[in-house]
């Protein structure tokens, strides 16, 4: 089964993703701060009892992982591809989770709440990321009864989740913007409209090779959908923004446009190292080029710059190894699966 | 007819050529400064005569440029392939040239001295170079008397080229000595030993892409093989320690090599833009990694990177597209001939 970063998806060309997640906490529990070894664990069995005895279907398509069983490898490597957020690997107490064989649906039990469920989406399709989220949310609101409050809305460990819980959020490409600084210009004033900037890797980490979260600040106040419809509405600013300098920037300097590409796919094709983070700047570089139709695609094999950006992450290239690697190992290894991996142009 | 710069030499790994010139004076002409614009026409015509009509070999070989004739992309062009000097471009007075056309041969005319015999040969063949040197100085000293003194030997214009008139020197290319650091230190010991160092393009010159000359200080006092045989021993030792240390390189960080080397084939096959100075040193790279077999040539077509050196210094490449250009249309024009012109590697 595909991945849904596998997916090759034309309208990808500066939203690369859609993701949703909803916090949810259960009633009869304790939020996770109090919740203790024992109640994480019942906690955890409850979940997976109510959610894999819904259907046939539930225990074809998706699998659960006892967070403490996996290896460093593999939980860095979940976190890379955003499956699971940093705190579910980091805490002491017994963390669970349930994921799709896709990995576009997954709940994380025992993380900051007692469950987070998220939904991702290949290009700009919030929706059926809402829908998806919705659905696996009622499913088990039929048997557990949520921290719910008439006033508030869903209660949460943190009071910013409180209310919808909803969290949407939009991962963007933008080059363009990004090169001729007008990124930061964009970014500065979105925190007027309640939306947040964060990098690739979640809060406090640089916006590698031009990509970014967009996410709503708040969840509370408003509806599911207004707090959508405002976020799309930036978000098809933002995207509308960069493809204008896009073609502004080909127009006014072909030339240069055109060698920062092939450049990119040069080096790319024939490093023998690479850091995490030059091939990340590169292949976004190669990313603009593909969607500018300068870099015109020869194999069979479709160009997916995003999978490639997750695969190299140092976690998911030694996965794939299956070897522990240094820093060194990783930079060869890393260029050899993109060498590997990379489609030939015309 | 090829070009000596295009023939291909196994032995070119470290010495890309040898070059020989002898300074004359015809004793009935007073020397170049004084010798006016009337002198200047005599003195050529003069030289012209005696060496076209010493054989049907010379008319069909040889060629004659009235350099003040010549536009001044063709003169540069000339220069940079080191055909002739930059002084004999810049004097206001007439200047000649007599070349071959495979361009091993030439004599400048009312240059610094009335005559300045050039021949070069590709990798170390210097006793070739001088050879051919001789036979053309001997057939024209038949016709014309030399100014010559019994105590001093041949007399010219500058002190430093009295004697055998004599300047042998070789151009090497020794990226592993560069960027150890290494080379500094040769460099600065080499002049206790009567050998000085320019860049590939003369006094004052940086040496670009790994590229230098070497040549003789002085040319009195030694007898010609003296001073070849002193420079021919520097510059074995100096070629050995280049040797030695791209193996010393190449074991101790293998990956690192290959790396610099492969990259810098696949930025000169994909770039759409470049200057002269990166395209001469990741060619420079690129001569070291096919040296070292680390770069495999797949094509019928050999790597001659030293032909490429050449052909995309700015007026050779000016000269090839028959056009003025621009620094930037230069920048596009060389990407494009690097590109058409690189051989294909396994």
């Amino acid at each position: 089964m595909n991945k849904w970063y596998e997916e090759v998806d034309n309208k990808k060309d500066v939203i690369i993703s859609s993701r949703v997640r909803l916090a949810r906490n259960i009633k009869k529990y304790p939020f996770a701060a109090k919740l203790g070894r024992e109640g994480a664990e019942q906690l955890i069995e409850n979940v997976k009892e109510v959610f894999f005895a819904q259907s046939e279907q539930a225990k074809k398509f998706y699998e659960y992982y006892d967070i403490g069983e996996l290896n460093s490898v593999e939980k860095m490597a979940m976190v890379e591809r955003h499956a699971i957020s940093p705190m579910l690997i980091n805490k002491t107490d017994k963390t669970g989770l349930i994921m799709s064989k896709d990995e576009t649906m997954s709940i994380m039990i025992n993380e900051e709440d007692h469950l987070r469920i998220q939904s991702i989406a290949s290009g700009m399709d919030i929706e059926k990321a809402l829908d998806y989220a919705n659905k696996i949310d009622d499913l088990l609101e039929e048997q557990l009864a949520y921290a719910f409050d008439d006033q508030f809305g869903y209660l949460t460990s943190c009071p910013t989740n409180v209310g919808t819980g909803l969290r949407a959020s939009y991962m963007l490409h933008t080059p363009a913007l990004e090169s001729t600084g007008k990124l930061q210009i964009i970014l500065e004033a979105m925190s007027k409209f309640g939306v947040s900037v964060r990098g690739i890797y979640g809060e406090g980490s640089q916006g590698e090779g031009s990509v970014f979260q967009v996410s709503n600040q708040k969840s509370i106040g408003q509806s599911e959908s207004d707090i959508i419809e405002n976020l799309n509405s930036i978000v098809k600013q933002i995207a509308d923004q960069e493809r204008k300098l896009r073609e502004k920037l080909f127009t006014e300097n072909r030339e240069k446009m055109e060698d920062t590409c092939f450049r990119a796919y040069g080096i790319l094709k024939y490093a023998r190292e690479i850091s995490s983070k030059e091939a990340v700047a590169l292949l976004s570089d190669l990313k603009l080029g593909a969607e500018m139709g300068i870099i015109k695609i020869k194999d069979e094999k479709p160009l997916n710059v995003y999978e490639l950006f997750l695969a190299i992450q140092p976690a998911n290239l030694q996965k794939m190894s299956g070897l522990s690697l240094s820093i060194e190992e990783r930079d060869i290894s890393r260029a050899n699966y993109i060498r590997k991996n990379l489609p030939k142009i015309v």
